[in-house]
Order: structure tokens, then sequence, then C-alpha cells
């Protein structure tokens, strides 16, 4: 029986993670759960899973809560409230589904109290991957991946270690834009960048897929992930979300993991791994003809991807800036304070701007990441 | 360094296992090569290579390439002088790349006398799977497949071990005649059998991959080297051999194996396995557009096919029968004497009135080869 804390559980990988869980009941257990303000969908969690912690981000949510669970459940407030009930559960691995920077200091404390992170918070690695993996390193843990793409390059790598690995091929759907011309693009609606063709995800990883930022952000967690530099990784455009990605060894073959998109999969195999269990998640159906395709991305259409491979180039902070400045363009998008085509020269500015240091400690990445935030606000209100 | 015997150096296989030798002279080195008449051929092969023992079928080709030789070169003469030879250098590996049922007892030999066995002889397989994977238990030895898509399947299962496999996908290009029409199957020639559209290989597998037997072989060849039943394997058809083959695990994730049909990359992971040596063989270029297609094949039109799964569920000397009659088949295919649509007739015919025995000995699938091969041969006159 592995036991879990699962960070975010209200939200899109929270959710497809508890369906997992309770699938295999005879495997998993949730011992803690945490959210951000979702009372009542918590409290449906609670009764459900029976965890014997909760925190919840939002204070007078958290009091809410803890009027209705009754004492058999612990119940922590606030961020701090979250890094304490991490600290202190004793469980074999914490599901991080937060959204964001604020999964960092999660998936920093995680490692530390000497728990495994099934990580799909690609924030954490774009931010602090260095210092995640170097922790990670010292205190014997594993990070095992819970994006599809990344799941299946973790998935591959089976077939080789880390010296045979030349090269890392990132699947990307190429969203709802794909096709539209550059003029198009100015126009666009935040429901049209929200109806993604192939994957149901949470909002901001859906407004990330549109831009390609989100496959920016993968190159660029792959990259500390596994140990590879900038140049070894490729993006192909994959319009199925059959193949997730794929790599390639030093002797010219490739390894690719396929699966109808469904993130259970991903989220069981971590939970799973070194293991696997029976699902009804993933399968292909070979009895019918179908087709994979593969093209290279226009990077002048999607200015985000190319954005990140010079930041992960740059390094220090720079990843944790363009990082942070996304986040805020993606809310002032989504609010309509800006066009579509302006997410990305928007986070350029900032990027280019913001107080550059090429060793940054932890404090320094968040810092960075604070400034960043402020900077952005600024830019979209002037 | 890696020591190796090369049966059938002058076919092939044989000639690209060469190949990958020569691109790593230090990793790899010819210890014994095995030929049956190509004097001149083998001749060269030992000026290159300096093996310290060769062997020829053909006793009267060995005779004068002795005279050749000079005295450096130990030569052993015919079927016994290559049993002989594998019993007595000291190696690592044994490549089989003999066509045909010859290919089982040196396969035994070299399993018994301590070395692995890099295999691309499949009808060893389809003749004794059960006896070769125990042998290879018993003596502590691997087998490691050459074929492209054992080989695919081989590398994917590095990623899980046997309990979570749930099932195989071999993937076929189809040959030169996937679209023709029944009728006009009826009078294809051999020379439009042998324009194969994506692999160069020897004419025995080319003529079996147009009449999808070579995917029927590989059918029984996976069952024993991977441990599954028929049950558990599919067939598609793939054009592009791009895809070599996949597994799918209990969970629903797949993985598959790709790369540029080169022999090559197969016979070089098989050497350097469970490492990797850089190569130029494989690689796919992602910075153009492509697209893998796969299909259901059509065994009404491929016969060969439905009687492989067939004979694998029969078990005993089924296999062995429709191997032996098989290679015969071809034969009389080649020189005119049987249509092409009469290969799967007449294997079906001498398999079902074969003397059935269901835990054979060796030496009696042996005599299963034997027998059906007369019975072909009459057949065929008659």
């Amino acid at each position: 029986m592995k036991r879990f804390i699962i960070l975010g559980s209200t939200g899109s990988i929270g959710r497809s993670s508890l369906e997992v869980v309770k699938s295999n009941p005879d495997h998993f257990r949730v011992a803690g759960l945490s959210a951000g303000s979702s009372v009542d969908r918590l409290c449906e969690q609670v009764l459900a899973f029976k965890p014997e912690a909760v925190s919840m981000s939002d204070v007078e949510a958290a009091r809410e809560i803890r009027s209705r669970v009754g004492s058999r459940t612990r119940v922590y407030e606030g961020f701090e409230g979250m890094i304490e009930m991490i600290r202190s559960l004793d469980v074999d691995a914490v599901v991080n589904g937060l959204v964001g920077s604020v999964g960092v200091l999660p998936t920093l404390e995680a490692l530390e109290s000497g728990k495994d992170v099934l990580l799909a918070n690609k924030e954490t690695m774009v931010m602090a991957g260095r210092q995640v993996m170097e922790t990670a390193h010292r205190r014997c843990r594993r990070i095992v991946p819970i994006d599809s793409e990344m799941s299946a390059i973790y998935q591959c790598l089976k077939g080789g270690d880390g010296k045979t690995l030349k090269r890392i091929i990132l699947t990307a759907s190429g969203g709802p834009f794909v096709d539209y011309p550059i003029e198009k693009l100015r126009t666009v609606t935040v429901e049209q960048a929200l109806n993604h063709p192939t994957w149901s995800m949470g909002v901001k990883n859906t407004i990330d897929s549109a831009s390609l930022m989100n496959k920016g952000l993968e190159v660029i967690e792959a990259s500390f992930l596994f140990d590879v530099p900038a140049s070894a990784i490729d993006v192909a455009i994959h319009r199925d979300s059959i193949a997730h990605s794929l790599v390639e060894f030093i002797d010219g073959s490739l390894l690719c993991q396929l699966s109808k998109p469904d993130m259970r999969l991903a989220i069981q195999y971590a939970m799973t791994d070194p293991e696997r269990l029976p699902s009804t998640y993933g399968g292909l159906d070979f009895s019918v003809p179908f087709s994979l395709t593969f093209e290279p991305p226009d990077t002048e259409r999607f200015p985000c991807l190319a954005l990140a491979f010079e930041v992960l180039e740059r390094g220090g902070t720079a990843p944790a800036a363009m990082n942070g400045a996304n986040e805020r363009a993606v809310e002032a998008f989504i609010k309509g304070d800006i066009p579509f085509m302006e997410i990305a020269d928007a986070i350029r500015h900032v990027v280019d701007n913001h107080a550059f240091l090429s060793e940054p400690s932890i404090d320094q990445l968040i810092e960075t990441d604070r400034e960043v935030k402020r900077s952005m606000c600024m830019l979209v209100k002037s």
C-alpha cells in the first residue's frame, strides 16, 4: 500500500489523481489533501477518501472546512500549513498538482522530508530545476514526472541510461491555433484559446498550450529532469496526441511512448513506478487504420517556444523570470488586458529587463518570481 | 573487446554484421566466420578480419579455402565442422545469420558451450523455441534478437518486466503485394516478389515478406522469445518500416522502437546490449514532416499469417512442420514450380498431414523438418 499527499486536489491533476487512487484501493491510499479555496469540493473528497489531514491556502476556507469535517481530519491553514502537512505526514510520495511558481517550495519540502515527488507542476523545474535535482540526489528521493511528455521520456529511458541518451524529441499537439495564420492570431479570444483539440487540462496549462509556452516550459523541465542541454532537445508538432514524446539513443535507435491522451495513465504510472498496474486508460486499437504525423514547429508563429530555448541557454534566473512573467501574462490575457500575440512580447520585455543573477539561491529565485510579476503588472497597466 | 563468431558471414546478415564490426574496431573482434560455398567472398573476409578460424559447409570449398588462407587460420569442413568451431572458439557470442532450419543446432551448440546468441535465424525459434529457451535459461546465456521487429520488442521491454507485458504488436511493411487484389496475386512473378519496398534482405526473407509468412514466423518467434501466448500478439501493417514493433503494458501504455530501416542498427544493438555505441545508421529527421501509418492486415489475401497463428496454437511439431514446408515452398516458387498463391495451400496441406507429436525432442523436430520437406517435394512434383 503506497500512501500519498495530493497537492491541488480540487484541480484537474488532483481530481484525476484521486480517480486513479479510487480505481486501485488495494494499492493506494490518500493520507493528505491540499486545496486553495474550494470548500465544497474538498469536503466531498474528505468524505470519499478519509485523509488524515487536509490543508487549504485560503485561511477562511480552512476554518470553514474545519467546522465541517470533524475532529478525525487535521486541518492546516495557509501556505505554511501546507508545508507543515507535507513535513508531518508519513507518506511515500507527494503528488504536486499545484499550478505556477507556488509549487517550488512544496516540492523541496517533500524531498527534504524524505518523500518522492510525483510532479505535474512543471513550473517547479523551470524556476529551480538545478536546486530541485540537487535536493533529490542528496536526499536519495525520486522525482517521477506526471506530465504526459515527461512521463513518456521517463518510460523510454528505462531502455537506456543517461550516458546513451543522444536527444529528446518532445511532441506538441500544437494546440487550437496550430493552423492559424499570424494575422488571425492577433484577434483570438480567450474562448478560442481554451478550446484545446486533444487534451482536457486546467486553464493555465490550456492557454500555455495555445501559445506553445507549455512546450517551452517542458523543454526547460526536460533539460533538468533528464540532464540534457538545450541543444539535445527538439520539438515536433504531433497533432494526434498519441505519441507523447521520444528519445533517441546514441546509436540512432528511438523509443516512443504512446497511448490515448488521458492524464490518468501518466499519473498511475508515476504512482506505480517501477511497477505497473492494470488500467482502462491508455491502449490503442490496431484493428482500425490510423496514422501519426510529425512536423516541425513554426517558431515565428509561436515565439514563446524560441524564448524558452533562449532562457534555458542563458540559465541563472532567466527561466524563473520567464516563468513568472508568463504566469502574469496568461492572467492578463484571460482578463482581456492584453491580446494573445502580446503574451510573448511582454514576457520577453520583462525577462530582458529583470535583475539577472547567474548563480541564484532559492530565495533569490523566489524574489525573481516576485519581481517579474510586479514588472508584468506595471507593463500591462501602462 | 567482445569476440564473435559470425555464421552465414557471406549472406545479407553476415555482411552487415561485419560492417558493424569494422565500424567499431575498438569494441568488436571477429574470431570465427562460417559460410556455405562462396570461397572468394570468404577469402576477402579472412584477409580483412583475420579470424582465428573459418568453416565452410561445402567440403570442396573448404579445401580450396584452406589452400588460400595459409596456416594462421584454422579451416573446418561441413556442418559438423561449423559445430566444432562454435564449440572450440573462445568468444562472447555467436551471430546466427544462417537461413532456414539448419540454424537450430548451431544455436543450441552455442548456448551449450556458454556463448550468447545474437539471433537473426528466426527458423531456430519457430522450429524449437521451447528447447532453445530452456537451454538458454539452463546455461544462463542470453538470446538477443537481430531481426528489427524482435530487436524493437527487446528494446521496448527494458521499460518493464515480463509480468507487466500485456500485448506485442508486430509491425509489417506489407511487402510488395500489400495493395494487390487477390486475382493479381495469382500471376505475380519471382522478380515482383523480390522487389521489397523498404528493406534490403536475403532472397528467402524477401519472399517470406511478400507472402507475410515472414510475419507469421515472427509471431511464433516472439511467442517463445518473450513468453507470450498467440492471443497476446497482434500484427499491424506499417508501410513506412520506421516503427519496428510495439509493446503494450498492462496499464495501457505502449512503447515503440523506431529508426530508419537498416539492419546494421539492430545488429549493433545486439552486439552492444545492454550498452549502446554511437552509429550513423538509425536516426530520424524531425525537421521535415512525416507520418507513420498503421492498418490491420488482410489475412484473406495473406493466408500464411493466419496459418502461423494456427500452428502456434497447435504447438508440438506443428510450427516446425510449417517452417520446413515453407522453406521448400519458397524454393519451388523461385524455381517456377508453383505459383505464389499456392505457397500457403501447399504448406497447409503438408502441415495437416505430417506425423504430429505434441512433446517432440530436438531429434524429432529435425526429423519433422526432413519429413515435411520430402512431402513438399513430392507434392510439388505431383
